[in-house]
């Protein structure tokens, strides 16, 4: 199942008219999979982030369409229940325009997971130029394979650098509420063999004012037509702090990422999640009775604290405005 | 034991040749209190931070000698035991040179501490004209009763600010590693009514740069002599986010824990702490195993970045530097 280039595991996989779905709430701890043939099963997977990362999320989507269609379900009726999990990523939508328009909806489905396994690699291979040997490195949250089913995207750029023999070190922001970057991100590195050290959000801020972070990589949820991108709550802090230092903070995404019919950040629609999320861990309450709590899921960081944004057709350069057009418009001739 | 105007508890206390000091690493599901007459004890619950806040670690470390001089003990012993416990917080050598030279030990360390009390609601009628009826004020870790022995220092000015019948809202950072903002700020917040929201440290900039936040409002564990200030980690993030959106910045801190000897926040002591609290979360271990964690307890936000800094004596504009040389000389000439 794993190669040389590939995941070591996988986050989802189709087989005869089934998914295969790896449970991430429950990592580090636990390997466990859910298998259904109900889109409604996949839909809940993606509500709860047993399945996450906006690349992902489509593939996942795909999956769940073409379980419908093989039960001789509404393929309409399945793509909108799925559409409303979750607001931010705009891969959802991308992913369910194209299976519902497909003749074949497995295959379709199939091959949007295949490209985005082709995307990692070429993505990772550009943009593991912008590193250079003996880099640290910043991320935040999880973008390696549990977040696009291939290599993945800011992580899957570490890892290429990695395996093209470049010594790279990784400071991985934990990543709060659900730590994906604790969790997830290190779970990944682990399995790599690429040294790392996880730290508090709070703490990336002070580690990049003193000069430890050569280079910050990061994914995407959305990104608009100006280049303003949402990603997990915690970025915005991280470009600011990057911008301030002269380090270079570097999106990467695949162009499916890319919406540019949302003008800017402000379009963009931040999902806000339940409070206990915040209030308590792993069953364990950790806030006083009483306490209430804000849970925005995302944030925008604009454009102008952008470096470049790196994708499988090529690493863009801002202002964004007029390379994600004719990104948008090349790949829209494509279809 | 509590008035008007002063705790709702007391996180230490002596009496007797005892102290008594509230352990704050069960809070806030257990009120348990450590009760001693061996200033051993008292620097391990400076260390494991049973007691924290840096003017509350000056309070602590004072009555520590004071144990030492009742048992007939070593001071000069004592003191260098409690000095050691942790780096960064300048009021503790400050604590410690005052009890060092007095000649009632005990006497001394009372009156650090009723004086602490009286410099707060002074901090708190200054800071509380900073704060606009109906504002939504954010705050990172805690620095209310629990940091200093009083009503608090940036804590203490928002609960003034309710006491004199603003409306005010608070967002309090969760305050990752320890949670000292969801733990403890949430738990006095609480109990003084105040409306709040615990957010993740990360959700700071975002909600931020929405215009959620009208100011902002951070305690400090050293303040250099150019105002460089050293305060809990993640500080920094929230500082610049601040600046970013012409959000007001306010330090708010007793002049004990100005260090004119330390000329910027470069020759600050970062404390790095141990790996655990970064790898577990509320006792519960988050991160695979093999994973590494950094973990700086503090950051340095530069002077630039601090729109006042409001102590008992009076509230400072930048440039700090003269400001803070005066206040210093009158200081020394106090003494």
């Amino acid at each position: 199942m794993s190669s040389n280039y590939g995941p070591a595991f996988e986050p989802i996989e189709w087989h005869r008219n089934r998914v295969r779905i790896l449970d991430q709430t429950l990592l580090p701890g636990d390997v466990r999979y859910i298998e259904t043939d109900d889109y409604r099963v996949v839909a809940d997977a993606i509500r709860r982030l047993a399945v996450r990362g906006a690349p992902l999320i489509g593939i996942a989507a795909a999956y769940g369409v073409a379980l419908a269609a093989a039960r001789g379900e509404s393929a309409t009726d399945a793509a909108e229940t799925l559409r409303a999990t979750r607001p931010t990523a705009v891969n959802l939508g991308w992913a369910l325009e194209r299976v519902l328009a497909a003749s074949d909806v497995a295959g379709e489905a199939i091959l949007i997971h295949d490209e985005q396994r082709a995307a990692d690699l070429r993505t990772g291979e550009l943009g593991a130029e912008l590193i250079a040997d003996g880099a640290t490195v910043l991320t935040h949250c999880n973008t390696g394979s549990l977040a696009t089913g291939g290599i993945g995207s800011a992580l899957g750029v570490i890892k290429m650098a990695h395996r093209q023999g470049k010594r790279v070190h990784v400071l991985a922001d934990e990543t709060r509420p659900l730590l994906q970057g604790a969790r997830l991100t290190a779970w990944e590195l682990h399995q790599e063999g690429i040294p790392f050290e996880i730290i508090v959000d709070g703490a990336a801020a002070g580690l990049i004012a003193g000069g430890d972070v050569q280079a910050v990589f990061v994914g995407a949820d959305r990104i608009a037509a100006n280049g303003d991108t949402a990603n997990k709550v915690g970025t915005y802090g991280v470009a600011l702090a990057s911008h301030a230092h002269d380090v270079p903070f570097y999106v990467v995404a695949p162009v499916s990422t890319i919406d540019a019919r949302t003008a800017t950040g402000d379009a963009i629609v931040i999902e806000d999640r339940g409070e206990d999320e915040v209030l308590s861990f792993a069953g364990a309450r950790s806030a006083p009775g009483g306490a209430v709590a804000r849970n925005p899921a995302f944030d925008v960081t604009p454009a102008h604290l952008i470096s470049a944004i790196v994708t499988e057709r090529g690493v863009l350069r801002g202002p964004f405005g007029g390379a994600i057009a004719e990104l948008s418009a090349r790949e829209a001739a494509l279809r």
